[in-house]
C-alpha cells in the first residue's frame, strides 16, 4: 500500500475550502501523480462547532498545539493571511520539523527572507507559489526554468480588484466610485477596499517577485506606491487619444546594479501585452538576458486559481519528501543588490494641468519644462470653458527630481489653476 | 571549494553556442545558485578542427565515447535534433547513468515515453523544456504547478515562422509566397520550410503537450496536421471581416475520456488572447478545472531564448544531483486515454465557395447544409466577376462527419466553382 502524506490546513475559509475541495477531486490519481495518498488530516478554525460544507467536522480544531504536536502530519498549510498570528504558526511549524505552503504575501513581503532561511537551515520545505498571481505559475518558473537568466524586468497587473475597476472605467465611461460599487456588488472588492485600491497589496506581491528575481532583499516598506483613487474618467480619455490604456503597475527592475521597485498607475502603450490584460486578470511580464520578453497570465485570485497553486506547491513538497531532498531550492539574497534612490529613477511622465485660457500659457508650461530638463513628447490643449482650458503633457524619460522641480513651479504660477493629474508613463527599459 | 558539476554538449551550432556562451556569462553566480559550479567540459561536434568563436577547442571532440566514458560527466546535453543519432547517443547516455537534457522535439514527440521510462528506472533526470516554446516555461509548470488540476485544453501558436508568416499576410496583405520568401531572407525559415509551414513541427510539440496535460500516450503520428500553404489574403480579409484572426493553432482537448489533438489554420476571435500574438511570438494556452484559464508567451526558438530553457534544466537536473533525488517527476501515462475519432470530432467551421452569380444559390447551399445538420452561424454573399459570387459560411459547432458530407455534396453540384476555402473556427470547448 501506498504511503500517506498528511497536511493540516491552516483556514478553512475561501481558499481553504478550494483546497480541500481540489485534493478531494484529485484523490483517486494522487497516487499516481505522487507514488503516495496526500490528505488534509486536520484544519485550525475559529469555531470548531460551525459546520462546513463537505468537510469532515472531526478533522476542525480551534488549538494549533492539535497539529504542531501531531507527528503524522508533514506539511502545514497556510492560509489565514495577516501576519499575526500567522508568522508565529509557520515558526512553530518550521520549529517541529514540518514542511511550509502558504499563500500568505503580507507575511511573505515582509518577513520571507527569515523564514526562508530558518526552513533551509532545517532543511525544510517554505513554497508559497499562490501569494502572487493566485493560479498563475510565476515564482516557481523564476527559481527554476529562468534561473539561468539575469532577470531585468518584472512587471505586471498583480491585482484583480484594481484591474477590474480601471477595465470598467475604460470600456463604461464609469467613473471610479461607481466602478468601486459594482466590483464590491461582484464580490471583487472587499468592504474595505483600502488594501487593494491603494495599491498596498500590489505592492507586497512586487517585494516578493523582486526579491526572486534580483535575489536581493525587498521588503514591503521598500515599494513606494501609488493608488488607482485618484485616476477620472477624464483621464482614461486623453490616454486613449494618445495611444495608451492606464492600468495599476507593479514593476521592478534592476539598472546598473541598482534595483527600482514601485506601484503606480502607469500609462501602458495599447500594443504592449499588458494593456489587453482586462477584467480581474492577472498577468507577469518578465524580461531576461536570455529569454527576452515573456508574459504569464491568468487568474489572480479566488478560490480554486489559488487552490491550483497551493496544491501545486502541496505535491512539490511531497515529491521531495518522498525523494528525501526537502530545502533545496530557497530564496537567497546572495546578489544584494542596492534599491535605486527614488529621485534617480527617470521616468516618462503624463500630466493635466488646468489654466488660464490665454495667449502664451502653453509657451509658459513649455518653458518650465524646458527649465528643469523635462523634454515634451506630446502635447494637447483644450478649451474647457470660457477662460479655462486644458493642457496635457507626455514627457520624455526624465529623472524624477527634475519632474518634482517642474511641477513645484507650476504650483506657484497664478495661471496654473491646478495640476490635476500626474501619471507614470510606461517606458521600456534604457 | 565547491564541487563542480560536468556536463558535456552534442552540438555547438546555434542553440549549442548560446548555451556555452549563457553558462560564461552566469558563471560567477553559479555556487551562488547551485552551491555547486557548472561546467561544459565536453562538445561533441562533427568537425573539431573547425575554429568555433569563443569555445576553447581542446572541449571539442567527434567521438561521442569520449563523453560517455568519461565519468566527470553528470549531464548529457543533447542539441543535435532529429531521431538519428541523437535517439542511440541519449539512451547510450542514460545507460551509462548520465542526466539529460535535451531540446529534441522529434525526438520526445516519438520516443518521449520510452525515453522517460528508461531514465527513470535508473533515477535519472530527462528534462526537455527547450523543445516546447523555446523560452517560455512551459513543461516544467505543468508538470509541477498546474499537477493539482485536470488539464481540459492545451492550445497555442508553437511555431514562429509560421506566425511571422501569417502576421505579414494580416498586417501587410502579402500573400503566403512572399511572406515565406520575407521570413527566409530574415532568418525565421529555413531553406526547406516545409516542417514548419505544414504544421510538423507544430505537430511534434503537440504530441509533447497533450502527453504532459493528460498523462497520456500521444505520439507524433496520432496529430492530424494541416499546413498554412493553402491561407489566402482574401481568406485574412473576410476572417478580418467576421471578427477572427487566422492563426496556426495547435489544439490538444480532452473531452468525456477522450483526447483530441491537431494541428491546423484557424480562425480565432479577435478578444482571444492567442489573436493577439504576433510575429515570431509562441504562446500556449492552458484550461485546467481549478486554475481556469491561463496564457504563456514569449519567444518561441533561437539561441538566447531556447538557451534560457536549456540552462534552467541544467540547474534543476543539477540541484537534483546536489541533494541525490534525480528522477523524481516524469512524464507518466497513467491516464491512459484514448484518442478521439477524427469523424466525432465536432468544430466550427468558415467555408469560402466560388459559385455561379443567379438567384436561389444561396438559398441551394444552406439547404445543403442544414439537410447534414450544420447549422449556420453567419453568411456573407459577394459578386466577384459577372457571373461569379463568393458565399462565405462560418458555420454551428458540427460533427466533422456531418461537414464531409456536406463538402462531398457541394462538390458534385455543377453550381458551385469551387470550395476555395474550409478552415476551422475556434469555439469554446462544449
Amino acid at each position: 500500500m501506498a504511503r500517506t502524506i498528511h497536511a493540516a490546513l491552516l483556514g478553512a475559509g475561501t481558499v481553504g475550502g478550494g483546497v480541500y475541495r481540489l485534493l478531494e477531486r484529485r484523490e483517486g490519481e494522487m497516487v499516481n501523480k505522487l507514488g503516495a495518498a496526500l490528505e488534509i488530516k486536520t484544519i485550525l478554525v475559529r469555531d470548531a462547532k460551525k459546520p462546513r460544507a463537505g468537510i469532515p467536522p472531526e478533522k476542525l480544531t480551534e488549538r494549533f498545539e492539535d497539529i504542531l504536536s501531531d507527528p503524522e502530519i508533514d506539511i502545514v498549510i497556510e492560509l489565514m493571511g495577516g501576519i499575526d498570528p500567522a508568522k508565529r504558526y509557520v515558526e512553530e511549524a518550521l520549529a517541529a520539523g514540518k514542511h511550509v505552503v502558504t499563500a500568505n504575501k503580507d507575511l511573505l513581503a515582509e518577513h520571507g527572507f527569515e523564514l526562508a532561511e530558518t526552513a533551509a537551515a532545517r532543511g525544510l520545505d517554505l513554497r508559497f507559489e499562490a501569494s502572487v498571481a493566485g493560479g498563475i505559475p510565476i515564482l516557481t518558473p523564476l527559481m527554476t526554468c529562468l534561473e539561468g537568466n539575469d532577470i531585468t524586468e518584472v512587471m505586471g497587473i498583480v491585482n484583480g480588484t484594481t484591474n477590474f475597476i480601471l477595465t470598467r472605467m475604460t470600456n463604461e465611461g464609469t467613473d471610479f466610485a461607481d466602478a468601486l460599487r459594482e466590483a464590491q456588488a461582484l464580490g471583487f472588492a472587499e468592504a474595505d477596499p483600502t488594501a487593494d485600491v491603494e495599491g498596498l497589496d500590489a505592492a507586497r506581491k512586487v517585494a516578493i517577485l523582486a526579491s526572486l528575481a534580483f535575489h536581493s532583499h525587498v521588503t514591503f516598506s521598500d515599494v513606494p506606491t501609488v493608488g488607482i483613487t485618484k485616476i477620472t474618467a477624464k483621464d482614461i480619455g486623453y490616454a486613449r487619444e494618445m495611444g495608451y490604456v492606464i492600468k495599476l503597475i507593479g514593476i521592478a527592475r534592476s539598472t546598473n546594479g541598482e534595483i527600482e521597485v514601485g506601484v503606480s498607475p502607469m500609462m501602458i502603450p495599447k500594443r504592449h501585452p499588458l494593456a489587453s490584460v482586462n477584467d480581474s486578470f492577472n498577468a507577469v511580464f518578465v524580461h531576461g538576458d536570455a529569454l527576452d520578453d515573456a508574459m504569464f497570465q491568468g487568474r489572480g485570485a479566488g478560490a480554486f486559481p489559488t487552490a491550483s497553486a497551493v496544491v501545486g506547491d502541496l505535491i512539490a513538497v511531497s515529491r521531495d519528501i518522498l525523494a528525501g531532498c526537502n530545502g533545496r531550492v530557497r530564496l537567497n539574497p546572495y546578489r544584494g543588490l542596492p534599491l535605486q534612490s527614488r529621485g534617480n529613477a527617470a521616468h516618462r511622465f503624463y500630466l493635466r494641468l488646468r489654466v488660464e485660457d490665454r495667449p502664451g500659457i502653453l509657451a509658459s508650461v513649455a518653458g518650465v519644462l524646458g527649465n528643469n530638463d523635462v523634454g515634451i513628447s506630446q502635447v494637447i490643449q483644450k478649451q474647457r470653458t470660457e477662460d479655462d482650458a486644458e493642457i496635457v503633457v507626455i514627457t520624455d524619460r526624465v529623472q524624477t527630481r527634475h519632474m518634482e522641480d517642474a511641477l513645484t513651479i507650476f504650483g506657484s504660477m497664478s495661471v496654473i489653476r491646478d495640476v490635476s493629474s500626474v501619471i507614470r508613463v510606461y517606458s521600456e527599459k534604457p
